[in-house]
């Protein structure tokens, strides 16, 4: 159980608590290291480029990248996804996504669709769910990359990654997955899957804190990509272009040292706990709750009910109220924190029949427990109850 | 004296150590808050946003800022300038900075240039100065902005914004200053100095957390400005166009609250000891500093004789030893960490006759003291005294 008892359902936000580990490399970095790493040559900055160095080969030993720089280091994934689109796409070539991405997806293509860029969304089921074939339906001449999440953050969904490598490959498509939701609690190799560009973020699943993330870039695709900013790189300062190789190229200004130490400490976290381990332990936890929602009357459950098609995170309603009464009512009553409305992907919820007023989520991390679930089964059956004898 | 005897003389790369409040406020929020700001609603949410918006209070007072919305918070100064250069200027405007500049700065014009922006860089003296006459002789008539440093990271030379910005304001020209080496150590308010732009960084004089910067937006510009990057805001979800309003609209994705968190306390903590008197502690180490380099037989110093004009950032050379090799010595022997070589401003370093192999830097912050720069003025007497035995 975390601090004052509270039960925190929110960890498709952002993960907490965190995991002890992360707060020492933190604190640690604060007090001993404090240095700009690749910079000044000094022992200390030394000492934070060799932070920086290990967090790279944890990331890259997570999903299976050869070369560990081929990781490039982003304040988020946010602006991981803005670099593979913004960064790769011209006027006149055409993309493709699907109907259950978040805005960091959606709001970068529509903007480069005002400036010519061609974009079909794949409609996906009720579930949330691809049907591959109409992807292979929607190729054109001109297409040139494809965009997907790996799991949806409104229904927990997992997307056909696999398959969709497959056709990528066949294309000749730049497949480009966003992992915001998977990285460290569901399996995801770049080789296996056919992934091209790989975003993802340090402070959900991989236990790290705000201020992480990165892209992953297939050897050879970063010459293609325009980065997103420029500037000091500790590299080749003689010259005033920018570097045109990685990670420098994509990485200008001080990076996020202290919030990188955080980060190594945190996948060494998963990684020693395992991938599947924390998936097979999330989904348990998350196939209770699911089961015991679908039983209440009054309460509609959103996603695939066969737990292996979906992540921890669900979705849910309760006739009679809207999604921010309910997530108030789980906050000032009974300790739940959960995320109301949209989680800033209004086509999902287009999807899923759920715009405008959205759902309440719960999304699951690897501290919550059985008890946890227990009591917000019964938190949510009190809610739903009062409401029926109300109408 | 910081952990281990270290003199830490490289503050001009990031301040360390940090304020006690800095790493209380980090902890602070990693263990009670760790919460998504602004987007879920639960009171940990609220917590987190409620830290932000005082981090935003804090600039926005340091600087003189009437509205706190003004404040953009990014990943450091670098991000800032690249929305300030990059999100505002066409092929065909003409942009002027000076040849001082950082490759912060520097960089993210050559690239515009090669697009169609014209470009001037006005010539600074051998000490780093810049004359304003300079700068009225370069306006044409599509001249659009000026980009300035507010002091040079390699020699320290306050640059002169008072005027620069009267010649700003007479020619409706957009001034935008980076405030990268002074925010927090030497006096800048933004209407005093009719600044438009201000970029400044989190992790140096204002003593938060590496991964902490942003970019002061005079009111009604926020509308000529693209965003580098869009997507999740936790505000007008229900579209897939980014908001246009402040500071939303550059903010995209999951902040990096736990910096947030530190750069507030850092920001307080300058608040409560005062710029002027942080400003007056620091030149006065850094004329003791100068003085007694300048005084030793075949070293040579750089930037302005006048302590006045100057910030506490002393570069200097060492007849006989490369940057490379002074900096090695001095922390490999004497426990004193510098940066050497050109400190990515290449063009400040043929300013002043020291390209390519620059200088050694020391830069000083508030946690310096008298015994350091006595320890440091010994050090460098017996490194150059052993290469006058030598040669």
């Amino acid at each position: 159980m975390t601090p004052h008892s509270i039960i925190y359902f929110d960890n498709a936000a952002t993960s907490w608590p965190k995991p002890a580990e992360t707060l020492r490399a933190m604190e640690h970095y604060l007090l001993n290291i404090g240095a700009n790493p690749g910079r000044s040559g000094h022992r200390l900055s030394l000492d934070a480029a060799r932070i920086i160095m290990d967090a790279r080969a944890g990331v890259a030993e997570l999903f299976g990248i050869e070369d560990d720089l081929q990781v490039v280091f982003t304040k988020n994934a946010t602006e991981a996804l803005n670099l593979a689109i913004r960064g790769l796409l011209y006027p006149g070539d055409h993309a493709i996504t699907s109907s259950m991405e978040h805005n960091s997806v959606m709001r970068p293509l529509r903007t480069l669709e005002r400036e010519g860029v061609e974009l079909t969304v794949l409609a996906c089921s009720p579930s949330g769910e691809l049907d591959p074939a109409d992807l292979s339906r929607s190729i054109r001449p001109n297409t040139r990359a494809i965009y997907l999440t790996s799991a949806s953050n409104v229904t927990g969904t997992l997307m056909p990654l696999k398959e969709v490598g497959t056709i990528a490959r066949e294309h000749g498509l730049i497949f480009c997955v966003d992992a915001a939701q998977t990285a460290g609690s569901y399996p995801v190799d770049v080789e296996d899957l056919g992934i091209d560009l790989l975003a993802f973020t340090g402070h959900k699943s991989l236990y790290g804190p705000q201020g992480t993330g990165g892209l992953y870039i297939r050897k050879g695709l970063e010459e293609k990509i325009r980065p997103l900013m420029v500037g000091g790189t500790g590299s080749r300062s003689e010259f005033e272009e920018q570097p045109d190789f990685l990670p420098d190229k994509f990485e200008s200004g001080t990076p996020n040292a202290v919030g990188l130490a955080g980060l190594e400490a945190g996948v060494r976290f998963v990684l020693n706990r395992g991938v599947p381990q924390i998936r097979a332990e999330e989904i348990r936890l998350a196939e209770r709750l699911l089961h015991g929602l679908e039983e209440m009357p009054g309460v509609t459950v959103y996603g695939p009910g066969d737990p292996s098609r979906r992540i921890a995170v669900v979705s849910f309603t309760i006739q009679g109220l809207s999604p921010a009464e309910i997530s108030l009512a789980l906050d000032e009553e009974e300790n739940i924190m959960s995320r109301p409305g949209l989680q800033c992907a209004p086509s999902a919820h287009k999807t899923i029949g759920t715009f405008p007023v959205g759902t309440t989520r719960f999304s699951l991390g690897a501290f919550n427990t059985e008890d946890e679930v227990s009591a917000a089964l019964e938190a949510v059956g009190r809610l739903a109850a009062r409401v029926r004898r109300k109408t």
